[in-house]
């Protein structure tokens, strides 16, 4: 009955319903109007997202989000050579997933057809289960990883390892800003809307301790600049709360002497 | 693919995922396991909820909840004669509506035979729709309305009306707590869980301030007492987070050079 706004992306979505988390924020600002479905994988980057596309947008589901986020890099962007390096992603894979992923969402099944080679194991499944449209009318967006604090990193690797953490910092600031340019530009040329989170948040003096809780998660201060700049975009894309219709009658519509008339309007009655 | 909980309610439900709140909680806990589903209507009382009842619990859904929670009194509990009368339910038709719900959700159609007389004009639209079970083992948890602080109440109504706010309060802690006890009480004779929060709040000193904003609704602090009071019956009821399977591998299972085998396991890709 409602439309469904899905959160798809890695740790930073995955606890966003936590204290202040901007998941949680959305399903207040949408209560009433569309649910918010969290999608978060922790510690995943975008190639092993992909794994996970047709289960959680099965092209055939005849009821498609009307809104994904799409927030994946902060993994992606570990350096190659030091301690997180299994998730690291070239730059240039991790545009080329993120088309796909955007593809998958927009396009369906011609999309599909394009990443078979990816994943050659599944692609009977996939095919099976592919239309020629997924959903066109999805408003789609990227967000960036947001920026990186070496030293707030180094000093939860401490906290976790002691001395025996590694010197050497396995994200960097400058590195994520690479990743953050190419998310933005892959949504530029995929026609869909980003949050440049990792701009936005430094432009904000001391954004280091502000936003980050240990140099790459974020604080509740951190979630509110993710919420609003979501907010921001799904507003400008059509999609604002305040312009759409609750669910059921306001309880000051209500008649006490005879309810039924409020249920009975065919607004309700015919979904 | 995941199951879902529902949270079926009132303001107090609706406002869950407010900082703090007891919904996004929960929707934080089972991250990854269930999905947390919103379904709160502010001021809506049990007489009103039924008319919702076959729209967000199709009993031919297919995928019902594994668990519901029914958090609905704190507006039947409004005393007749006072500013909030249109929400007033009697105690005896607000265990009768209890029941109505329960029986939906565990019983369908059979079930459903049993309330048409309610709401005559639906009928032919939910005997379309009914079949003869809908969800025998859904768990089912009903939350007593929250204590009332008349003296808070009364501050409410004086910042928002002034001189002009009734003197005479709309509920009454007294009053609220027949209707607690009746939930209880429609809990045991129809075999589902109950939280008792009426209760539970005032055994803590100084509940008043601690655990409502404003004599009605709830704090973090009273939001955090019913997520462990609903985490509490849920993991009695076999649905415990910690012993759920992920919905997809943990990301320390996927080998970076091998990355299909963590996703090819049957257990992904079955279902």
């Amino acid at each position: 009955m409602r439309g469904q706004v899905v959160l798809f992306g890695d740790s930073i979505t995955e606890q966003s319903f936590r204290q202040g988390g901007w998941g949680a924020a959305l399903a207040n600002a949408y209560a009433r109007k569309a649910d918010v479905v969290l999608r978060g994988y922790g510690g995943y980057n975008t190639k092993w997202a992909l794994f996970l596309l047709h289960h959680i947008f099965p092209p055939d589901s005849g009821r498609p989000p009307i809104a994904t986020t799409i927030f994946f890099g902060a993994n992606d962007a570990a350096l190659s050579g030091r301690t997180s390096e299994r998730q690291h992603v070239s730059i240039e894979d991790y545009k080329q997933n993120l088309r796909k992923i955007v593809l998958h969402l927009k396009l369906g099944r011609r999309a599909l057809e394009q990443w078979f080679h990816v994943i050659p194991r599944l692609r009977v499944q996939i095919l099976e289960s592919a239309t020629d449209e997924c959903s066109p009318t999805m408003q789609i967006v990227l967000i960036t990883p947001p920026p990186v604090c070496e030293e707030g990193r180094h000093a939860y690797a401490k906290s976790l390892y002691g001395e025996n953490a590694m010197k050497l910092p396995e994200r960097t600031n400058e590195v994520t800003g690479q990743y953050a340019s190419a998310c933005v530009e892959t949504a530029k040329e995929m026609g869909v809307f980003s949050v440049d989170l990792w701009s936005k948040m430094q432009e904000t003096d001391g954004w280091q301790k502000k936003f980050l809780s240990d140099g790459l998660h974020l604080t509740p201060d951190g979630n509110a600049i993710v919420y609003q700049e979501v907010i921001k975009i799904f507003n400008k894309a059509g999609l604002s709360a305040d312009n759409m219709p609750l669910d059921f009658p306001h309880h000051s519509e209500i008649d006490a002497k005879n309810p039924e008339g409020a249920f009975q309007q065919k607004f309700y009655l015919s979904r």
